[in-house]
């Protein structure tokens, strides 16, 4: 119960730590709205300072280095369930052709310039071991715009009941989607699946197939089986059987050599489709949030700020990255706001609507951090890529928005 | 993201053990409900039966073993911040001098005839080394009623109006405050503090002044805080607050030489005295939903089932050790029903509804076995002492209260 007695982890100073990455997370994140962006920005900064180069209170080491590790993981878990849960699958197929266009358009061209970029031209890293797995990791950090981000940002400017911000919303749920195949393909790279076009189409059906399988499978069964729960007496039953389901979904996925967070999602799309998943929603929401800021706290602790010092020159290196990353990111998606000319719409909103990256690009990132494809000078610079659009979009809607008014209430 | 590649704690098979736990503990909560018992008796069972003496589910040694154990501390956490927060201070107060004796003498009787068992008439460890700190652990277990489940079973009969019921919550209530201090000097005395008189009035000075401090201080200065705090625009800015102050007040119990659990009920305490405490209270129950139940299916694991083999000695043992402590847990408590002979009262009932004895008394039992002071044997001997006097509340109150007509309308 006490301390450290128990095999070198200290629960008291681990508690600690906890304490403190959530309230440096709502604080920063609530000066993050405070000056108009969005709050998951705050809580990266959050981390940032908590981490090693700065305070050093985030345990990065040890078994309090592997108990954050995995509590971070559960709110990642928690996040992508979340959002699998708020996907309605029929609305994502109803708003169709012009969703899909910007979306494969918005991840195949980031993709294809970082990949280029990577390869191809002249980096700080040039010339090392695995270019082409780190081409790859570095083309997936810039594919998956964040639903969430974007959802945040379009419901802040009470612009969420324009044609623009349906169509923004569908190409970034897509987007997330193929973010996770993608994923399942990156995670494969990264544990050391030979790069062959036949092993990328392998990992591609393992993880298309995954999730097919366990959502039509899922979507039969699990609204009976809920029907069923629903009737028990024990409280939150429904709550701890949707979670229990989430982590079961979520270890059969990695086993089956596709992610954890797929298996998630899948989850939550398949609860989506129960009779309960209101209840569920409801009652995951304040879970996910003492949780998912460990994710975000913990990915920003992973920077090393040095690396940003321009007085040195592998930070002018992380710098001179980053603003090619940038340039890509933005240029990427804006570009795809043009994917389907036969509807008319105001396509700069459409490709500046789908410019934040977020959730999806810090994971790969991270993956490729971990797994030591990607230097921490490239990771600093896709942290930074990230950061830069996650700014770019709020500023750049308000502005583009700012010449017609609102349809909605605002926030 | 993905399996065993960091540090030896392979998520997806760790994800998978909680998940089998999180749906035994409601499949087996059920079915104690269906038969008419706590839920939590069931989540005990669901320990036992994917314990390492039967299923070998729950991990118990390694990375795997200390994160299912930080899992559970979280979760006894978070039940002892709810029990704080439900706890009404001017209330307590109200139920007065009945409730208080109560209370005493079922506190001190228990834990009296306890200690004299060990510590001066034969039992199978007779003659151990630290007789009188075994005996100190033997007696605290069977101290404090379960409020969680006699608050429970009364509701469950409808008759929570009855002036025996409140003097039983109230009782209860300050049960488990009186079995938080005894926590404190069994921490301490298993800490390896000697067990002098002087040394256990520090013990206690050090927890009743961490509780008095923290309580008053705490009192005056949260409401203020969380005042400024709901001003907030942050999601879930006061749930996440509330769980960071429980978490940090835990840590510094325990610096302080308290105990983590002291501290988390303080900080319910202190929060039930915030005008955001009904928020803060509904969006805590879900998070504890999910991590309480680990506490009880990680103790429940923990039980050597070998132990209750009646055709083995040392199961013979065990089995004579349970019949001696059920009998002292309900002989002392159902002679607490007298201790407030002025009040006009059915004194059986207020005995009767004392006897359950739950969360503290495992926490004691889990201390001692974690500590080596008490073996495996009386481990299984108490929680079978817990098991049997937690199955005897609703059985013997809804005989007593049959004899007439509910007050109240059914649970």
């Amino acid at each position: 119960m006490n301390g450290p007695a128990e095999g070198g982890l200290d629960v008291a100073h681990l508690f600690l730590a906890l304490a403190a990455i959530l309230i440096a997370a709502k604080l920063l994140g609530e000066l993050a709205e405070r000056v108009g962006q969005p709050a998951v920005l705050g809580e990266l900064v959050a981390g940032v300072l908590l981490g090693g180069s700065v305070l050093g209170v985030v345990p990065s080491t040890g078994a309090a280095g592997e108990m954050v590790h995995v509590l971070a993981e559960l709110g990642v878990l928690l996040l992508l369930f979340e959002i699998g849960l708020e996907t309605d699958l029929r609305e994502m197929f109803r708003v169709g052709p012009a969703s899909l266009a910007v979306a494969v358009v918005g991840v195949a061209l980031p993709f294809g310039l970082g990949y280029a970029y990577w390869a191809f031209l002249p980096h700080p890293a040039s010339g090392e071991e695995n270019v082409a797995t780190a081409a790859i990791f570095v083309g997936a950090t810039l594919t998956a715009t964040s639903v969430g981000i974007t959802a945040r940002v379009l419901s802040d400017l009470g612009r969420m009941a324009t044609a623009e911000s349906r169509i923004i919303i569908g190409a970034a749920v897509i987007d997330d989607v193929l973010g996770l195949v993608i994923l399942s393909v990156v995670s494969g790279v990264a544990a050391g699946a030979s790069i062959t076009v036949l092993g990328i189409l392998q990992t591609l059906a393992v993880a298309v197939g995954f999730l097919v399988v366990a959502v039509l499978a899922g979507r039969f069964l699990l609204p009976r089986l809920f029907d069923v729960v629903v009737r028990m007496r024990v409280r939150y039953v429904l709550l701890v059987f949707a979670f229990a389901f989430a982590l079961g979904l979520s270890a059969v996925a990695s086993m089956a050599g596709s992610a954890l967070i797929i298996g998630a999602f899948a989850a939550g799309i398949i609860l989506s489709g129960t009779n309960q998943f209101d209840t569920i929603e409801r009652e995951v929401r304040p879970v996910a949030a003492i949780f998912t800021p460990i994710f975000f706290v913990s990915v920003g602790a992973s920077v090393d700020l040095r690396l940003l010092d321009p007085t040195s020159p592998a930070a002018r290196g992380t710098l001179a990255v980053a603003a090619v990353l940038i340039v890509i990111a933005v240029v990427g998606k804006v570009a795809a706001g043009w994917a389907a000319p036969w509807l008319p719409m105001r396509r700069l909103v459409v490709g500046v609507g789908m410019v934040p990256r977020g959730e999806v690009g810090l994971i790969f990132a991270d993956i490729g951090r971990r797994s030591g494809v990607l230097s921490a000078e490239v990771f600093g610079a896709v942290l930074l890529m990230v950061m830069v659009t996650t700014f770019i979009a709020p500023v750049g809607l308000k502005a583009l928005f700012g010449r017609s008014p609102a349809t909605g209430p605002a926030g």
